[in-house]
Formats: C-alpha cells, structure tokens, sequence
C-alpha cells in the first residue's frame, strides 16, 4: 500500500466545489473517478480543505491510497488521460503513510480578484468579481492589518456548525492592484466556511466607505455576521498554495 | 423602419464563432433569437466580421433593420434578458439606414493573447495560447513592422477563397508585454481568413528562432501558406474594437 499525494490545479466554473456530494458534480468525484478508471480501486481523496462551487485552484493537493504499482511519481501523467480539460494534475508522489492533506496542512494560500470596473465584458464573468463603484485601494489596503492574527472570525463565516472552533490564525493579508484589478492575497494557518470571500466583502466596504479601518475590530467584537458585508462571488476565488 | 446598431462582448468559448451555420451553436444566431424574442421580428443581423470558433470579443459590432417602436438606445437593456450570460449587448443607437456593420467599418482592431510559461492552469485555457519554450520577445517586436502596410497576405491566411483579394492593409501592429503574458494588438482594414491567428503563429516563430525578421519579405512573396509557420489557437484571440 502506497500513499500518494497528487497536486492538482482546476477551473471551478463548472463543478459543485471539491467535495463530494449528491445530485452535483465535484472535482473530488472527477479525480476519484479517473483514478478508478486508471487502477481500478475504489479510493478514498483527501483534499487539503474544500473550495464552494465556482471556485479555482492553481494548486490544491491530495492524497489517497493505493495497491497499484504505477510509480508515484509518473501517476499524475497517466491520471491526465482521464480527467476533463477542466482539471488537471501535474504533479505526484508517494509520501509517509501518516499523510493526510487536510489535517498535516502547515498554510493555504488564497487570492481573491476583483475588477474595479464601470463595464466588465462576459469574457470575466467565472474569474473576477466585478465592482463598478469606486473603490479606495489605499484605504483597503490600510484596513487589511486588521485581520491578521489570532482570532475569533464568528462575525466572518457563513452560521457555525456546532463543535467548530471560530478562532483562526491569519498569517498575512495583503493587496496588490494591477491596472484595473484589486488581488487579495491572504494566508491562514486555516479557514472557516466562506471566510475568505467575506473578508473580501469587508475590504470592499472599507473601499467604498462604508466601513472604517477602527470598526473592524468593533465587527469582530460583534460575533455577528450580519455586520461584516457581503459575501463575495466564490467565481473571484483560488486557492493558490497549501504549504506542509 | 428603423436600423439599429449594437455594440456586443462575448465570451467565445462554447460559440461555432459569429456567424449562423447549420447544426452549430454562434454567436450570431444568438443574438437573432433575442431580437425575435423582444420584437417578434425575423430580422438579418449583419457583424462587422465573422470571428471563428471560440474567438472572444470585447466588442463586435452588428446592425439590424425592425419596425419595433422601442427606443433605441433601450434597445441593448431590453435585449440583455434574453440573452445567455457569454454574451451581453452594452449599447445600442439608430444609424443611417445605408449603415452596414461590415462594409462601412474602417477598420478593425484584434489582440492575440500568448502565455509563455512551462505550465499553465486549466483556468486559463479557453483565453490564451500557451507557448512553453522561451520566446525572444525583443526579437518578435522588431519583427513585427513587416506585417505592417498595404500587401498581399496569400501566404498569411487559409486556403483563399475564390474572387477573394489577397491584397490587405495592416494599419498597425504593437507587441507588449506583462508578466508571462504576450499581447499583439493589430489593426487592419479588414483581414482575411485566419490572417490574425497565422501572423501570431510566425511571430511565435520568430521568438523561438525558426524564423527571422529578414525571412518575412520573402514568406511575402512566396505567396503559400506553408512557410508562415502555424495558425495558433482561436481561443487565444479577440476582436477588440471596430472603427466607423
């Protein structure tokens, strides 16, 4: 039995995000299936954290175990063959038996795009969220300290499931903005649902006034999500690293 | 009657290109079916050019003539609801009667889009060319005034239908740059089948060496298709603007 870990960079638009579920199409069951189809086993992936429907990835990584004897690090070649064009992996090999990309996962990395634009043309419409008022980059960027550290995100995820911890660790936050595009990039030790793309929202609120740079730890303090702002369009979403 | 011009952004990639054709989805039919929608009219809608399959544009431009009494510069609102989300109509005026989107346009203006890196996303495949060898892109920028000017494009285009004339006249053609991403922006009069995506192919060609700048006069003369190198990928290219 080996364990392999395989790293994978996908389009979302058309699938029902990484997990597994029924009655919708999941880029975990478009892997499970292609590596079926390969080996013949019934594997079980593991993902290092879910992504929602319509959101990318330049690089997520999993992991599943296996008899075959294909060698680990010419499986992602072969694996190709029998994934959509959507999906593709391009990396592998074998790791310790006690690898789990979920729970052995040190950082991911994600990148949020917006287009700060009046008109923004269909072309865009599954890889950035569009905002057509004027946004105050300077001031976006001043307010992003404020979400770095540890700790309670209650006010900034969709309504907790019971036994999660809502304390996480931010490790940095920080925004760049080429022509017409504002990337949000931030790293956490981990993440709640829907934390990023919230987070974004609030940026957005600060950028257009809405909300001060001094009341975002008020927001905190409220460990109410009503107070936060929108919850951004998972298509604006990637998940660009996962560090171990 | 009325004739009512459009100015139309379209994401290409699930498009059999602009023009209606049997037992193929474009753009063309698209928009002739929300037109009847809104108006119960059967009207010709005339493009400004066709583009081919899974070709984008910022902006396409075409013309229709109806008896509909709403106003014009509505126009493009109402025609939105019809319309799938890859392709919206963001303005719309009354012309002349004599306007025609193809043979009053003065010229046209298309970019190509070519990500030279060794690996790109899947994100990333229906809106660039990829290139993975390392192209010289001081090389392909001095180049590129060979295309610019009045000249028989025989050896530049597909198979030449019959009565066509090969002679073309290239107003401008700029090469930049951003990060790993290649742009050419060329502009013409009018181009002839393919011409676009074969001139970015020889350009390719230049920045890997094949070809050189001196080669080009003769490519010219050589009036065959053969030695201009290949016709890149149509998802790589977008008609960017049309004068009047």
């Amino acid at each position: 039995m080996k364990n392999i870990m395989l790293k994978v960079s996908y389009d979302g638009t058309n699938y029902s995000g990484w997990q597994i579920q029924e009655n919708a199409i999941t880029v975990e069951e478009k892997i499970t299936e292609a590596i079926y189809l390969l080996t013949g086993e019934r594997v079980k992936v593991i993902g290092s954290g879910r992504t929602d429907k319509g959101v990318h990835a330049y690089k997520q990584v999993c992991n599943f175990k296996t008899k075959s004897k294909i060698s680990p690090s010419k499986f992602y070649y072969h694996l190709k063959k029998y994934l959509p064009d959507d999906i593709d992996v391009f990396y592998s090999k074998e790791v310790d038996m006690d690898f789990n990309s979920r729970f052995s996962a040190k950082s991911k990395t994600y990148i949020y795009k917006i287009m700060n634009t009046e008109y923004m043309s269909p072309i865009y419409r599954n890889y950035y969220a569009q905002i057509d008022y004027k946004l105050d980059f300077q001031k976006m960027k001043e307010a992003s300290s404020e979400f770095i550290g540890r700790k309670d995100f209650t006010s900034f995820t969709k309504a907790l499931e019971e036994n999660i911890n809502p304390v996480r660790n931010i490790l940095d936050l920080s925004l760049y903005k080429k022509d017409k595009i504002i990337y949000i990039k931030i790293t956490g030790e981990s993440f709640l649902r829907n934390m990023v793309r919230i987070i974004a929202g609030c940026l957005v609120e600060v950028g257009r006034g809405k909300i001060k740079k001094e009341e975002i730890p008020l927001i905190f303090a409220k460990k109410n999500r009503k107070y936060a702002g929108p919850t951004l369009t998972g298509s604006g979403l990637y998940l660009f690293d996962v560090k171990y």
